[in-house]
């Protein structure tokens, strides 16, 4: 992994160009509007065509839930369990209320929280397979409150699902999941067809054209944000292991070859060491081609002079993870403004975020933890305004409010105060 | 206005298609373009085009500023000063505290609440002034604690700003306002110009142009919702006042021919009283072309038979703004799941809303309040978890941990826990 200063790292990066996939949006745009004219044989047609297997049922049947079951070891079993308890403590503390306030002139004002309606969950497929996703997805939709959840996910070439993604449903209490993967699997749950319901909100991550449709169908329905590749972000000085660092930054490479695996550090020699032990570590791992492309292409190495610099460029990128391995890391937290998820110490590594800690591992990419947060409960539950005001209380504003009105030229807007006006000294 | 059954009403809404309005975006992506490309040059070749003023300079000076106070009576600015008031204490309310839990076996884990670092506010201008609109779109970001606050509104014929706007903004303590207006002004917050600094977020309400533009940058900048045309839902019994409902029809017909304003009723004779009093108060408005066009096109009193059809037909529309002017109306607020504000009573009208209430009159349009929020000072703070595991707690979770990561096939992720298993126990 090469190692640069802050100055030619910062050279690298180039100036970031609006995204406007036209060839991606044409298809995407394309199979929108078939899902939404010819549903279900749209979502068999687009299924043979991209995952080559023509579907008969749509959704899993409970024969498949059951087979799952029995293709599943106890100890996977018992490590889902284990990661769910903690995944429901963590995020059962985000769950909001609702308020309001009272004053002695007949005035109520408040926010009323309420669960959305019903939520899809969309399930990437193909070459791995993410339990994970189910629980980091369904757990935080469940403690809102929201009745109708659906997963949905491609189907193998067999038409089967893969049986850890059924296991972890049937776990967290869904029964719906369809075989549907793809733009039209976002249009199904966007607009509904014969089989599958429409939602008030679809999460989950997803290849190009799964997050180009999440991008079209949203205002019609709400979405997470649209996940880029994941990135993680080490800031190390001398307290650092080498090892576990090297580590680290080599499990996030694995994820994809666009993934981006950077250790900014204030040591010289901890960044020779690190650089080192990657090169021994690289030797023996699984998938190594793309590990290499992604550290080859993303992987750095930064040398800063001092730890606020090295804070200044975190809150630049705005890192998905950023994992703390430095000297009394806990008093240095209020130094960071922007990222998805902050791992402290030495045996906080962000693997550990990914499945069993209980924070979300759906976490703001490339960026966008500057105005994003780690998808919640939060995400799952809206606000409605309450207003109430007394005869009394209204006669007190009506002047304002006719000022106001008439200084945005809105002349039936002071009238609706006005009629009540001359009533209201009646009451 | 016509009065139909729910049969009629739900008869009339045809199925929604994607928007994908081909020749806007075009357009908008040009122009997001030229500005990322040419900055300040395109910003003024665009408000020479679009808003007929070549502009010297795109920033308001100090001494436009002095004269706005000039232009402005004091009413305006007392009144400006109480609703400030009133919204500011009603958001105060909603401002959110980092928080964090602690186990024996050190683990600590929280979320860390952090303030946007700048934000954009978009305030149309065109025929009508929204001095409201700075207030509802600044007062949560000062409270969020956003340090740089901009906003940008298109400037009149004669190169000046609102006067009122002017003087909102400078209550608010915002003293940095650009004379630009459209997708231009959306691409210069998103990206940056030379005298347009680049934000984190945008928020504010704006025309097709604008909407789109905030759609296509959305991802590299936050956006708050696509406001769509206005709405209100009045849901009225025999206790509601034929005269205070027409009028708030009204109000809202006022904004836009293209505004929906509802009655849903258990009444058939409070329907045909309150039918009479609107073509009553439509003969004295103002603006009536645009009142006529929406009452016509969008207005609709719809009888129902019972209170609880009432509540499945509100909920089913989500409307932006709903009045509840039945018998015990808070008794029947468990009922709406589904509704962006919600005003109680006789003596609450919409307008109060507006302006002097205290909640933010930025709220969900077109259906959406069945998954987004008002505009709050949750919108402009986002969240960081935090995580930090002592080696002995990681200990405790290594096999599950790995048993998960093997079951999704991430070996590199196992070998990040493993590193650290070997030392943990030595630790």
């Amino acid at each position: 992994m090469r190692i640069v200063t802050i100055e030619q790292f910062r050279d690298e990066k180039k100036r970031k160009n609006i995204r406007d996939d036209v060839d991606v949006d044409q298809t995407v745009l394309e199979i929108i509007r078939h899902v939404q004219k010819d549903g279900d044989n749209e979502l068999r047609t687009y299924t043979e065509q991209f995952d080559g297997i023509r579907l008969a049922e749509i959704k899993v049947s409970e024969e498949e839930f059951e087979e799952a079951q029995a293709l599943v070891t106890q100890p996977f079993i018992d490590s889902l369990r284990r990661a769910m308890r903690n995944i429901q403590a963590f995020h059962e503390v985000q769950k909001e209320q609702s308020w309001f306030t009272t004053s002695d002139d007949g005035i109520l004002l408040g926010q009323k929280v309420t669960p959305m309606e019903s939520v899809g969950v969309y399930v990437p497929g193909g070459k791995a397979s993410y339990p994970s996703t189910v629980l980091m997805n369904v757990i935080p939709a469940k403690i809102a409150g929201v009745k109708k959840i659906a997963i949905t996910t491609p189907p193998r070439r067999d038409g089967k699902v893969d049986p850890h993604v059924l296991v972890a449903a049937m776990e967290t209490g869904v029964n719906v999941v369809y075989k549907v993967g793809g733009a039209q699997a976002i249009a199904a749950l966007a607009y509904g067809t014969e089989t599958v319901q429409k939602v008030v909100k679809i999460v989950g991550p997803g290849n190009v054209y799964v997050a180009r449709a999440k991008k079209w169908v949203f205002g019609d329905v709400a979405i997470d944000m649209i996940a880029g590749p994941s990135e993680i972000c080490v800031l190390a000085d001398d307290s650092a292991v080498p090892r576990f660092v090297a580590a680290d930054l080599l499990s996030q490479a694995e994820h994809d070859e666009r993934a981006t695996a950077i250790c900014i550090t204030t040591s010289k020699e901890f960044a020779e060491s690190l650089k080192d032990e990657i090169e021994q570590q690289m030797k023996s791992v699984d998938r190594m081609d793309v590990i290499e492309k992604s550290i080859t292409d993303n992987g750095r190495i930064i040398v800063v002079n001092a730890l606020a610099e090295a804070f200044e460029l975190v809150n630049e990128l705005a890192p998905e993870h950023l994992q703390l391995m430095i000297d009394n890391p806990l008093d240095q937290l209020r130094f960071i403004q922007n990222a998805g998820a902050i791992f402290i110490g030495n045996y906080s590594p962000e693997v550990l975020g990914d499945y069993m800690a209980g924070p979300n591992h759906t976490l703001p990419t490339s960026g966008t933890a500057r105005f994003s947060s780690p998808l919640g409960v939060y995400d799952f539950m809206k606000k409605s305004s309450v207003i109430q005001y007394s005869a009394q209380a209204l006669e007190s504003v009506t002047d304002a409010i006719i000022t106001l009105a008439e200084a945005e030229r809105l002349t039936a807007h002071a009238n609706s105060i006005r009629v009540r006006k001359v009533d209201g000294n009646a009451q």
